[in-house]
């Protein structure tokens, strides 16, 4: 059951933002993993990117539980805390979705691109919780 | 086994950078929450503080593994990337450890206090990685 963002909070998740998401994730031993990573929302998705073979990709592909923390950067007092579940994995696009997320972060289209296997991976928020 | 912080990131851990900790967990059903909070780093360990009864003080004083993501509030690609274990959970002296954080953050005693039984976390670092 996807949820909503609260209003008081949805600018966080906004293009215009550029807060990034600390994206946490269980490994296979039953540890957790955290990074911040660039994301994307289209009013239902989280929308995150990787490439094949890299550890985010082996779990991600999974369609595992995730948790995101995605902080103001202009006031780290104003948080949202997601907790959801990948929905969808996609090479499809793949490559256009990480030039549109280094458009939102850098202003320009991704200049690491080194023939990796691009994929998209799709968050469904289950759980939010918020603090202004 | 603790490992070191790189050097050219250890300014993240300063408390003068009062950079904020990602801090992911795996809960009991197996799915990963992060949250962002204080911490302090007394050379070997992270040290966090919550409060008995909370989500967090239920899965830290399992003595679990935990990750944590450090961003420079100055430049979100400098970070570090922390999976530790929970060495320490003790009561001792966190109601001051409270304090100390507050101070590093906030310039001034911690200003919420209710009451409530404050629990301070040792974390060692077991893993690094480090970006800039």
């Amino acid at each position: 059951m996807a949820v909503t963002i609260p209003d008081k909070l949805a600018d966080l998740l906004t293009y215009d933002k550029k807060a990034f998401a600390n994206l946490a994730l269980t490994l296979r031993d039953s540890t957790p993993q955290v990074t911040p990573v660039w994301f994307d929302y289209d009013g239902e998705h989280i929308i995150v990117n990787s490439a094949r073979g890299r550890v985010k990709d082996r779990v991600l592909s999974r369609k595992p539980a995730v948790a995101l923390a995605i902080s103001d950067p202009a006031d780290p007092y104003r948080y949202v805390q997601i907790r959801g579940r990948v929905v969808d994995v996609t090479e499809d696009g793949a490559r256009d979705m990480i030039d549109h997320l280094s458009e939102k972060y850098l202003g320009k289209p991704y200049p690491f691109y080194r023939g990796e296997t691009r994929v998209t991976y799709r968050i469904v928020p289950e759980h939010v919780s918020a603090m202004d």
